[in-house]
């Protein structure tokens, strides 16, 4: 199933050579003031063209919505939003059908589906389904920001240049939608860029982290157990395609810290009970506890690269050297920041609604 | 809602100092054999006293089975299990309705539930739950061994002792069970019972991390998008209390990792495609892709230790020193082994039971 | 799955002859206080010798949280009741494994299940599992007394006898409750009464029809199309054991109505709006209107009667005739009255939870 | 949440005056060859004209599929089919935002969406929605066609005209798709026909009765209480705009009925396993038992008549008599047979694919 949330709740759909790509969302609030303009802005921040050296393959993604809105607000029925594809060339896909490409699911699909899929540039497993999620987090995001909740994804790392220090969320929002890598820090966005220029040089791709605040919240989102804050966000952040890991607050470091220094301390604040550390990550027993919510997010090197590898004829089992054509980002994490963000919405406010915060 | 699965669908209750703590699973196929003995040996390995210096709390945990079984064999009804709680005594936590502890939940349950949960040893967030967790795994596990799925969870990390040689799958199991610590590399595993001792004596706790095994898998388990083999397996790590990230196969290192590295490529080894690395941890596009799906688990330090820490009453807002009595773990990591091992078979099986494999 | 509803979630386990039955309730509101003695008295109005000539089986009901309530209150974790099963004599019902019973769920069953169900008793199917359903509703009804909605269900047919005038809600409740066969009607209810002794006199069973309402919803209760009202509701009916027809205010009645007759008109009736008749049953577009919600549910004759009736072997498919021994109820329907009443109210308050109406 | 079943399931979007009505579909099983051309053909069946003296709003509904097949084939991934409102003059409605329509929806909703929801046309309370369950109800019955089990609705009651006799489902099928009312049976058909000039002459409705018959199921489909098959199928029918009541096999008639009548006492025909009588409906403990499933939906009448009605103005609160302007069917049940048919397919199969039959 393709469905992700219980209140608002969140349906994916179409494949990248498709038709089209869409979202259906069920129990956004009746009456909220939605801008298509503003979803709009975030599916233009997914788009490529927007890191250094990202896929020329022009892929315009304009929002119809087709379902759920009257007058500018939601109707509190489902509401659907799709982005028509404009014709790919889906030739040169034929080949992976018996072939596959190393790193993408063309393999494992093949057999699940017994060849039935649509294959063609990945088909439900493309890249390109994000963008599904970002309409659904772009009408997430606007009854969030009613509610004082406000989400900023960044690039921390891409290769081997890692941010140094991590601009407070204030300050970031700017700087990371002005960098064309999604990084607050200007110097290190430079570096990054000549990180990805020097994979693509070298005909081959690089990874990264995106890291993901949330503040605002109230104390008490999220559920004990299986609905716990961080369940659903990992759940989420691990639906996108290239994410291999995923750690909140101190994350893997917490395996060589002592209680002592991990645990977060309580103090008041200017009348407000806070914690003197964020370890937790603004989560305890899965439940934001009032301190922004701070989890990083690790993405593979893209899987698409223009050297040579070795695969595989899954039918007659012999060995095949495989070159993928056409072009492809060398790094997805500078288009990963929007999605990374908007599926983060989706997640924060079903949360919020399964709690009765909104 | 403390529930989680579709097919194989589970539900946990009860708290630390109620009545019970209990588990029910729904879709267990009916004429599976099931044995009591083998539940009750995970429930066992969970128990305290296993690692050094574990909590000496009389923690007995004995399975009783009320509903779904008959014969010994499920009847494809729900299969409910329960172990009693024994008298605790619940006194030490009334000071915690106050003054928070700090890393555990008091705090947002209590402004969740307004007052209102049993905050008894933690309640529903006390680490005791995931009892329920291994009653619904040690179900889950019997089934998925008859179709030839096994997992393995080891401790790989203590502190700063971490593994140097990760043992095969065969190798290790043996001596995971043997250990006190759940590690199967036995000098590692001295190295970290001193880690863990030193931590003790310091008053301290320490975390850790386990890294996580499952062979078997037919190629294709898992949905794409927010039913991959990640999202659900995370979202399943995530509900376990301490853990603060997941990472499958290369994991946050690929962030640092250039594509031509990190795609497994493929190869044909006696007549059976596999890919000559693993960087994928065994999954692409969500699905298994019969290799061997890998994945870590980061669990932070036990929060309750016995060094004073700063906290605040919750009343009237005024800084309070708090002193933790009682035994406690130092490292939960031990314990943990067979809770991620069990919670990762009902994700495991309910995976496979959805895609139609069972 | 035994498991209903979203927001108020009801789960049930257990089987006739196992060791209890028993229910899994979520997302009971924290706080709500909640009184044992309320559910234990809607299960003593489910017990047997209640109707004329009902069951001799002692089946005392006694019922054991053992979940989820602190001080008298749901502490927002999920609530566990159960009733043991006392000692039975599951003897009689081995031949039931070859030779199915009319009228009950013993040769499907035996299909579905390839033989592993707990036949005893009708196992998962057995009307004992209604404990369950009036544990789940004994809950939910005092959650919704306190939001001002009050429930009430009655016997108005049984046989060939029908009440001839329905008394309003208010004069019915006492009436119904202290009337051995449900019904609000004295007279009526002696007739019926009458009716269940030919029957049982008869070594045979009669069927009839209880009618349920609903007052003090406030307007906009369920959502369109598949969680409509009557969708919910009648799911529920339907699963209560010997159900064959639900209808909602008018019923099967409007087949032969004209719409200007069938519409409500719409008047002012001190100061607030209602509808001048009420064939909607207090329903429009699946949404509660304002007024009484309105149905009746129609059970058919107990399946275990006295005399022989023709059955099949099933594995030489040889025609047998078969004598059921034992006490059954000649009449399921007074019996039926709190079923129906309970498990409405499970259904309503998940509507109104749902809806955010609590 | 406008979404029905667990495996299949079905979500439906849009509105009567918005831009179209659609469908999306989880769970065809991929490879499944679907034809367009016959889910066409089942919206045809829907479309106005087809009764006599139907509305003449012209209202052609083209089926387009925009996600979730590939040559022909279901992908696995999400079916999405739209159909495209033409325009509608929406002014008309602008007046039952404040006098609501007695019969309608009107009211509730506008209390529970504050007014948000798009009002026009009945907006997602419209009976045009069900053109989507047609579209969902169409795909699965070419799946179910292919596992031998086949649907089949017929109208056997208008107003006061009844069928006398009711056809086998083998000679029914034609007689029932060339009849103008949906009836097999010829005479009565016309008679039902009168029936509705009768009551349009009037400027008034009619209400009526749809028989549904399901053949070729395999034994033990459904699930036991709150999945079982009357539940489900209940649930489904009581969302169809208009339905006031369900019944199956003797349906309320059982009320008077004595045991050893009602009892359905099994014979062995052919080496089949068969009961002499069919009282059950097909269904013994909420799962098939190879006997037809027979079920009868009640139908009120359309509640938009040409007659002056009495309503109230909800904002000053003073009745209004309204005059619906416009054509509307007098007697909505002979589009309602392909409406039942096809939404009863989607949860068959979606039981059938629960079960594992498929």
């Amino acid at each position: 199933m393709n469905e992700f949330g219980t209140k608002f709740r969140i349906g994916i759909f179409g494949t990248s050579h498709g038709p089209c790509i869409g979202a259906k969302v069920e129990g956004c609030p009746a009456g909220s003031r939605l801008s298509e303009a503003i979803i709009q802005a975030e599916l233009d921040r997914r788009a490529p063209g927007r890191g250094p050296l990202s896929t020329l393959r022009k892929e315009r993604d304009r929002l119809e919505i087709v379902s759920g809105l009257h007058n500018g607000k939601a109707t509190g029925g489902p509401i659907v939003g799709i982005v028509r594809n404009v014709d790919a060339d889906s030739s040169a896909y034929e080949v992976f059908k018996r072939v596959p490409r190393p790193g993408h699911a063309d393999y494992p699909a093949m057999v699940k589906y017994g060849g039935h899929h649509d294959h063609r540039g990945g088909g439900q497993f493309s890249g390109r389904m994000t963008a599904a999620l970002v309409i659904a987090g772009g009408i997430a995001r606007q009854v969030l920001d009613r509610h004082g909740v406000a989400l900023l994804a960044q690039t921390v790392q891409i290769g081997n240049v890692a941010v140094k220090k991590e601009l407070p969320f204030s300050q970031a929002e700017r700087a990371v939608r002005s960098s064309p890598v999604g990084c607050a820090d200007r110097g290190a966005g430079e570096e990054m860029a000549e990180e990805i220029v020097k994979a693509h040089e070298a005909r081959d791709s690089i990874g990264g982290i995106v890291r993901c605040s949330i503040i605002g919240l109230p104390i008490g989102v999220g559920e004990p157990f299986f609905a716990s804050m961080e369940s659903t966000i990992s759940a989420m952040m691990f639906s996108i395609p290239g994410v291999k890991g995923v750690e909140f607050g101190s994350g893997f470091r917490c395996a060589s810290m002592r209680g002592s220094e991990h645990n977060d301390q309580y103090a008041v604040r200017a009348g407000k009970i806070v914690t003197k550390t964020n370890n937790a990550g603004g989560i305890l027993g899965g439940l934001s506890n009032g301190m922004p919510v701070e989890f990083r997010v690790a993405f593979k090197p893209t899987s698409s690269i223009a050297r040579p590898q070795m695969s595989v004829d899954i039918v007659d089992k012999k060995p095949v050297e495989l070159e993928i054509k056409g072009r492809h980002d060398p790094c997805i994490v500078p288009r990963a920041v929007p999605v990374v963000e908007n599926a983060t919405a989706c997640v924060v406010l079903d949360l919020m609604l399964q709690g009765g915060f909104i």
